[in-house]
């Protein structure tokens, strides 16, 4: 078996790991970084900042296994016409539900003016309780229900929401435009864990970003382009937002001239809520090769219609 | 019946709270702020902070209700002969885990740097996860235990230590001298939940601080006296503890020139981790004095060998 890890910059942090994991597998395979004969790889190890940006070669190949949660810069890819997988990497979703309940709470307890107090203010206020303070979490996919579930078990009331209607044990869900608008119109916080896909972008604009609570904490750990900048900025500067935490942006690194940088109403943190971890995601690699070589179906295969 | 609430500055809290909780306990009660005959009262709410220190007149009283949690101020009365009932109020708990879990994120995941970030720093190093940074959680009573399964939840690894030996399913605890070394060594944050008593006072000294790994972090949102605050400072500026965030303290407000206001290892927090809420307050007061009309033992009776 050929796979060819079409990804060099991560290579160092899984050239170890995934020999290991394979072999733990019971696995026999042979691993390159460039491949000599295109037609002899059966499965393609990618990450969509990698070079390699042509599948028509790759005849036989069976599987492309993303290193990435996200696909929306190869979904579109004409000429990957193999099954693509998604990375749905465990320790990636502990590091989100981490960055998730960690800004949740630091936005709940009002924990900024404690951090920064210049004044030495000794003010005594007691914040509410989590379950006085409503979440929307738009995006049930894996990351945003794990989330949820991790701010349902310290008492935050969430709602959850989706473009297409789900059912979520224990979960109130809603979907759709009216659901957005109630969802959105009884929430504290709202978390952003959206596929970017082309009826998502812009999902947080002007007129939705208007049916939150004024005064409301916003969390995007997601994709860049789901809000408008240009419309949040606004909000921040009216109050309707009283602030926001961005993990993510339309360009990355954040430009240094962007005004999220010096913006006091928002709190930039440079795509570190989550990152795919070596360990587990190649365990996760392994476990859908394992699954194609024994006719069993992949797990997280993209479905090109959806986009995700 | 007749209820002293001996803590008129809260009075305004429960004013209206307090006989509703009464009446859907079924329990017929008249309330005063001040009792003209000591020898009619039937029950004494009480908060250490009110001026009642003399408990010799209320010669019928059957309990004094604390609304606080830490009864190291009354304990030691030696004119208080009756059953004394710390509060271990629901709401309480609640907000000591979300502040215990907020600030312990917060420290994991390094937020500090991104919320002041004058330079627009975008470095986009990944913290470790929750399950590589290991907790210990001094005081296992109803806050530490709620909080040390909080985190669990989340991944961290905990250690439990309490100065008497515990056995609490799924945590691992450890007591004694030996077992707080062996519990600190470990340890990447420190949270300590310990009652005051003599024995738990200076509990983190030097000698104790030392035990740490290099670089822990440390939170205190149980009592002022359980630290040492000079050998806090000293291993602040050593680098042996690379950050406090306390919430209590020796004397509090927290003077306006005490060194903890401007250190930069330091977050003050004034002494909000744990509030006790009326509305949970209230019912369990009411509990306490339906069991003890019915003859049956009281809730959260303070143990006077032990000292809470």
């Amino acid at each position: 078996m050929l796979i060819l890890f079409a990804a060099p910059a991560l290579w160092p942090d899984y050239e170890t790991i995934l020999p290991q994991a394979l072999a733990e597998a019971g696995l026999s395979a042979r691993i390159v970084t460039e491949a000599a004969d295109p037609a002899a790889v059966d499965y393609i190890i990618y990450a969509p900042s990698a070079p390699l940006q042509d599948f028509t070669p790759y005849t036989s190949c069976k599987a492309v296994l993303s290193l990435w949660a996200g696909v929306e810069r190869i979904v579109g890819n004409t000429t990957l016409t193999q099954p693509l997988a998604r990375m749905v990497d465990p320790g990636l979703t502990e590091g989100m539900v981490e960055w998730v309940v960690g800004h949740a709470l630091r936005h709940h307890l009002g924990m900024d003016r404690h951090i920064v107090n210049p004044g030495h203010v000794w003010n005594p206020t007691c914040p509410p309780l989590a379950r006085q303070r409503p979440v929307a979490m738009l995006g049930l996919g894996a990351l945003g229900l794990a989330a949820a579930r991790a701010l349902q078990a310290l008492n935050f009331p969430v709602t959850g929401w989706s473009r297409t209607a789900k059912e979520v044990p224990g979960l109130t869900c809603l979907s759709g435009e009216a659901g957005l608008r109630e969802a959105l119109a009884r929430a504290a916080i709202v978390v952003t864990l959206l596929p970017r896909t082309p009826e998502t972008e812009n999902l947080l604009n002007a007129r939705t970003l208007g049916y939150l609570p004024r005064g409301a904490f916003l969390l995007n750990p997601g994709r860049g382009p789901l809000i408008d900048d240009a419309a949040l900025l606004a909000e921040l500067d009216s109050g309707q937002i009283a602030h926001a935490t961005l993990d993510v942006f339309r360009v990355e690194p954040l430009p240094p001239d962007h005004p999220f940088w010096s913006h006091p109403g928002v709190t930039v943190t440079p795509h570190i809520a989550a990152d795919t971890r070596p360990h587990s995601a190649a365990r996760v690699l392994v476990e859908n090769i394992r699954r194609a070589e024994a006719g069993e179906p992949l797990l997280h295969l993209v479905d090109r219609n959806r986009g995700y």
